[in-house]
Formats: structure tokens, C-alpha cells, sequence
């Protein structure tokens, strides 16, 4: 694998692979053992997955260069091409970058010769957060056979959907959808269910963040949203023992779900957010490892550690 | 101690003792051993504390995530506790938090398992800033006993005052106030003095930063403002041989002082500078403590290395 | 040396000290051995060029304390003095300070007591690009002496086009400008030669960016200024067999020069990126021996190094 822009890229070994080095990582020290530059390119705002990228880069003792779109460069009409590259040139070992477009992966795939990483594309890919689903899924049911994920909301504006319908369905997931009309994506091949129904047999509630500021000249009203397709408290009352409640984050409160139940004993809203910080430093070190900026023997010596 | 948001929670001893500690790390070089993670959350700008708690957190070898109020989550509407939440999710061991509200710590602190640092709350309290002001005096002075300070300006809108005069009170200083009628606080029962009597008792003038920005709806106007309230060229021959100026910058040249006297020999506007990054990493390692998340042999070790 | 804001300060042995230096910094580590904080005061925006000190800085083992303009108390009044000042006593080593006043350093340097280093200022220096642009042909061409030089474009607007013309000529090359009327500075004693005539005999075409936003009040069209004054596809085809393309970037694309050229294989604009880390990390760690921050032994153990 060159760049990494998306979750179908990986086969399921590798997958696995790496959901159990993020689940070492929750235990263990590791840190890469030469100086390695991180630069995060972040044209559009995202607080969470920056940090969660800072955070994941700190802990494997990588340095930092940050770009942020809003003061760089690039607002003055420099391409993203040419941060890539001047990036590249300064010393970066890895970049991050997060671009509205869909298609920069393609742009500048020949013109950078260090690994990339996808922080968010477009309306399409969003990989090292559908990983931090699936290692969370992982982490909380051991397999993905026979499992029941509902994912609910705004489907056809979400970036990690799409990724996380197919990773899942490969794993072996059933997946099906619950969204309101407006909200549905006709291209895809899933069942779509009311929340009503989906709650009864779910055995995760993967809920989507309302993203309105892709939702350029439509109108969107939020009102009654809850009640109509949200996890309302009633409906939360309606799923199985066992099943629990995943969203990205943030949650617009009283929309998505009642706010009562984002931090419940349900919710893995919290383990999301640490379970990013993990899968991303496995992805990092993946990829430095690929392209042999560090050792292979770097992970040999995790798993031993392991055994 | 649970989170600390106000000097008052610290008894004298413990003032004194990271009084002591602050004092030590002028000359002592002291890292944490492990790798630990403060996150600042600054939802007001505030350039002068926020880069004095980083250099603190610096210079104990904290690693640091930061979140700037203006770029982040939190301007779109994501609120503080949604935000502190993240970063504790994300590898935070502790929080650094400055907001205009005065109740961020009851709303936070049963939903945060991690320690918080007030950096400065509505506008009420600045505990951080009353700790360097309190250890900036000791060290010139060494005791409290009999002190005569002036706390002049702008009493009313100040997040420190109030805390200088109930902490300097309590270390046995006599305190007194020096302001237009406009800038007095009603509920404080300190003497006021007029600056022309102030300057010739005070051990220390005090100056406090007159804040525009908290001036909602009121007209302050600065015209005759030096020469009826502010420390003239002429008012400042008047103070006693070894009396001491003192300001949190950044000063407004020409309105709380002359601007000559900004750094003149009895002006103490650096050292307090450097004060604050000294008492904010006693603070942050005394916290860390308290909370067992670095060894209580750390500091041992330190007083033993003083003797 | 007290500040370093000029490359007039620099006698010629010192030139090429410093890119002998930068020379070994590419293959050999260099780190200091105790804790020393940099500050980057930038009240300009300048990505790249803040970007390449932070790099320098974290691969010499500094730490980095960072003021930005736009966010910072400068931009609510506080001035540059008060700033530096104040990043001096949080304990700040040494100041990087880019801003668009000329005068800066004689207004600074008496009343800081530690290193500054210009990174741009006003419309005549940034002296740190001239020794990346110096370095950068010597590590072409290893030596100057009869090398012709064409500086092409906005002369009268750009930084570094004066120190250019100044060292190089000191440093033996021959210097000739190439720019459109708009463009010229009547004060300056070099050849000006038309695009046309410089390919054929230039070993370095020294494009500079066109700065738009230092050009207040005139209107400069960009219409057919390739075809005029840049470097055309033809143009470039003319040049010698080892003559290389140099341009600060960005570049602004089809104005200065054809798209196609940019990262061509006689362009050293990717080297001249890598090269200004390199430059600013002999420039940092000459000015923290020259001021004793850090050890005179630590050249001389390169040097051996070296032989």
C-alpha cells in the first residue's frame, strides 16, 4: 500500500492486524526511536481528529508540523499540491491531510514520495474513523460475525458511512441503515429500517452526526428530528441488553440522540474518542513501517512483547 | 484538593510551600519522568498565560495539546464540557481551562477525571496570576508581616483582586485600594486611598490592567485617567526607598502608568513574567501529586536537593 | 555579532562557515544537550518560511514557543516591544521576529538581552532566504567566482532581491537584474538585461515572487507578464546546459514562470525549501555559541566530525 485513503484498501488480515496493535497500545509504551516528522494538513476545521492525530503522534514520540488551513498559505491561494510538496522538502516523514475534495489523493500521489495519510475526503472517505469503529466493535464484541450494526442518520452526507457499510458487511457484519428520506443514499444496497424497528434488534446503534454544513441549499429543519428518526430515552429502553451506542462526535444534543444518553452506560461515545488515538497510532506505524522509515522489527518486538 | 480554581482552597502552608517549589525550579532543572499530557482549553484569548503555562509545562517535560476557543469545536457550538470531555478521551492527565464563566468548574467537575487548573474564570477569579503576584512579593520581601500594598485601578472588573486582597490579607499583609469611584467594588471591605496618600505608605503599588473588553454598555473614558488614578512620574518619586511597582501586563502605556515607568528599577512587570511560569509549574507538579499520577518522591527528592 | 538582521553583518569567512555548516546538518545529527526555547514572533503571515524555523528548530532539540500575529495581543494593541519583552522573561533563548517595520531591530535591541534573528522585515531584508539562496549555489556550483546571476521579476518589492544582489557580488558572481519597468529600483548599480538575452548566458535564473500584497495603490496586471518578463517554455529552452531555476516560492503559476517549470529538472526550488532548514539551523546554533547559550566545543566537535 502506497497512501493510505481508504479503509478498502486493507484486507481483512491486515485489519485485524491492526485493531490488535491499537489494543497493545492502550498498554503499552511505544515509541519510535529516531527523530520522524508528522505534518498534519488540515484545510478544513476538525478539532477532534487533529487533536486525535496530535495526540496518536505525541504518544509514538513523532515531531509535529502543523498547517492549518484557515492562516496558511493555502487561504492565500497557494494549492495543496504545493503545501504537499514544500512540506515534503522542509522534512516531513508522513503527512495527514484532510481536504474537502475528493480527488486530491489521485493529484498528488505522484508528486509526494513519503506516505499519506487520509484525515477526511470529500463527501467519501474518512478511514482512520471508520477503523476506530470497527476497533471499537472489536474491542466490545470480540467478532463481527452475525452482529447486528444500525447506522443511523444522516447517511447520505456522511464521509464514513460508506466505508463503514462496506468494511463492515466484509467483516461479516450485518449492517442496515435507518435514515429519514431526505437522508437516504439510493446508490447503496442495504436494508433500510425505521428506528422503531431498528432498536429492537440492534446490537450497536452507530449514530451520525448531522453535518449541516454540508448541507449547502438545502433546507434541513432539525425540529421533531428526535422524535421522528433520533434515539429518543423511550427507544433506548427498546434495545437489547448488551447493545450499546456509538456516534463520532460531537453530538448536536437533542437531535442525533436525547442528551440524557450521550454519556451513558450504553454509550461508547468516550472509548470512540481514546479508541481513535490508539488505531491511529497503529496506522501511523503501519505506514512508516511499509516504507521502511522505521524498522519491521519495531512491530516484531511489540508482538513478542505480546505473547 | 480536588481541581484547583481558587486560591482560597490553598491553606497558608501549602502557599508557602509552592511559594518554596517555585522558587527552587529558578535554579533546578525538574522533568516528570513518564510522558504526561496537559491540554489548554483557552475559550478567551489570553496570549500572556497561555504561553506562560506552556513554557511551564515545557520545561517539566509535559507534552501539550492545545485548543484554541477561536478555531475549534467550541465556536461552533460544541460546549466546554463536550470539549473537556474529548480531551481527557483523547490522553489528557490534565486540564488547564480559561472561560468567562464563573461556573465552568461546578458544571465540569463530576464529569472530569482528571485534574483542572483554573486559568482564569469570568471575572471573578485568576488564581494562577494571584500565585505569582503572592510569590513575586515573597521573594522580594520574604515575609507578608506588616506589608503595606496598594491595589490600584480598575478593582471592579478584575479576575485578581478580589483573590489578591482576601490572600494577602490572610498571609498578614495590610492591603488597601486606590480607585476611581467608578472602578469600586462596593463589597469589599478594604480602605480605599487616594493615589497621592498610596504612593507614600505602599510597600507595593499594585496596578491592576483597566479591561475595555469587560466594559460592556459602561463609558470608561481614559482622558486625565494617569493623572487622577495612575502612577505619575511625580507620584512615583514619592514612594518609599525600597518600594516596588507591580503590574500584569500588558500595561495600557500612559493610563494605569507612565510608560517610562513600565520598566524602571522598582518596576517588577518581568519578573512577574518570569514569576508566573515558576508558580504555574509548582502548581501543575503539585496537582499532578496530589492526584498520584506522577511520585510523591518527586518532590522529596527536590526538598532534599535543597538542603 | 550581536542580533543578526543582516547578511552585511556577515564577513565573507562567516558565509561560508555558516553553509559548511548546513552542509553537515544534511547527513549528521545535531542536538543541544540542555533545554533551550526558541520564540517565533511572526506579526506577517509566512507559512514557509515559520514552518522551516520550526523545523530547524526541533531538529537542533529546541523547544518552541510561538506568538502568532493574528491572534495574538499584538493584534489588540500590544506592541512588538512589550511582546519580545515579554517572550524573553517566560524564558525564551533566542526570538525569531518577522514584521513589516524596518526598524524593529534598532527600536528591540537594547532592551533585549537575548539573541534576535530576523526573519523578514519591512521591504529590505530577510536574511535568512538570502543565505538559503547563497547555499543553495554553492552547493550547486561550489564557487562563485565568475558565475553569472540574473535576479528576475519584482525587485523593488521583494526582501531579499538588495541582499542577494550585495552578497553574491561580494562573494565574486556576476549579478544582473531582469524585471519590467514597474519593477526596477533606480537605485541600484547592476546590469539590467532583457529575459531574452539573460537564459543564454545566466548559470542561475533567480526568480522572485511577485508580492502582490506589498504592491498598495499600484495596479500591476499580471496579463501577459510571462509572455513579457517570465520564463517561458521557450525562454527556458534557450538557458545553458547546467543552469538551474531558482524561485522562493510560492510561485505564482504561469506569471513568474510556466507551470511546467516549476519542479523541472533545472529547478532547485524543492532544494532551496530543504536548504533553508538546513541554513537556519547553522544560523540558530551559531548565534547560541556566539551569546554562550550553548558550547563553543559543540562547533569544533562537527568540525572534527567532519575532517
Amino acid at each position: 500500500m502506497k497512501h493510505f485513503f481508504s479503509v478498502n484498501q486493507l484486507d481483512v488480515d491486515t485489519i485485524y492486524h491492526l485493531c490488535d496493535a491499537a489494543k497493545r497500545y492502550r498498554n503499552e509504551q511505544v515509541h519510535v526511536s529516531k527523530q520522524i516528522f508528522a505534518a498534519n494538513v488540515f484545510t478544513e476545521p476538525s478539532t477532534r481528529t487533529k487533536l486525535s492525530f496530535i495526540a496518536a503522534q505525541r504518544k509514538i514520540g513523532l515531531d509535529v508540523l502543523e498547517i492549518d488551513g484557515v492562516q496558511s498559505s493555502i487561504s492565500k491561494g497557494e494549492s495543496l499540491e504545493d503545501t504537499a510538496i514544500t512540506l515534503e522538502a522542509i522534512g516531513a516523514d508522513v503527512l495527514i491531510i484532510r481536504d474537502q475534495s475528493n480527488e486530491w489523493i489521485d493529484e498528488l500521489q505522484d508528486k509526494i514520495s513519503i506516505p499519506m495519510i487520509n484525515a477526511g475526503a470529500g463527501t467519501l472517505e474518512h478511514p482512520t474513523q471508520c477503523m476506530l469503529d470497527v476497533y471499537t466493535l472489536y474491542e466490545e464484541f470480540g467478532s463481527f460475525e452475525d452482529l447486528n450494526v444500525v447506522i443511523a442518520g444522516d447517511i447520505k452526507h456522511s464521509r464514513v458511512a460508506h466505508s463503514n457499510i462496506q468494511t463492515l458487511t466484509r467483516l461479516g457484519a450485518n449492517v442496515y441503515t435507518s435514515c429519514a428520506p431526505a437522508f437516504q443514499d439510493p446508490t447503496l444496497d442495504v436494508p433500510n429500517v425505521s428506528m422503531d424497528e431498528a432498536v429492537t434488534f440492534a446490537d450497536c446503534m452507530m449514530l451520525l452526526r448531522i453535518q449541516h454544513e454540508r448541507h449547502e441549499g438545502e433546507e434541513t429543519s432539525v425540529d421533531h428530528y428526535l422524535e421522528q428518526y433520533g434515539l429518543t430515552k423511550s427507544r433506548e429502553k427498546q434495545m437489547k441488553k448488551k447493545a450499546i451506542i456509538m456516534h463520532p462526535g460531537p453530538v448536536n444534543r437533542n437531535v442525533e440522540m436525547d442528551e440524557t444518553l450521550i454519556y451513558c452506560d450504553r454509550s461508547r461515545v468516550k472509548q470512540q474518542i481514546q479508541n481513535g488515538v490508539y488505531i491511529r497510532m497503529a496506522i501511523m506505524l503501519y505506514m512508516l513501517q511499509k516504507w521502511g522509515i522505521i524498522d519491521e522489527s519495531f512491530t516484531n518486538e511489540r508482538n513478542d512483547t505480546k505473547q
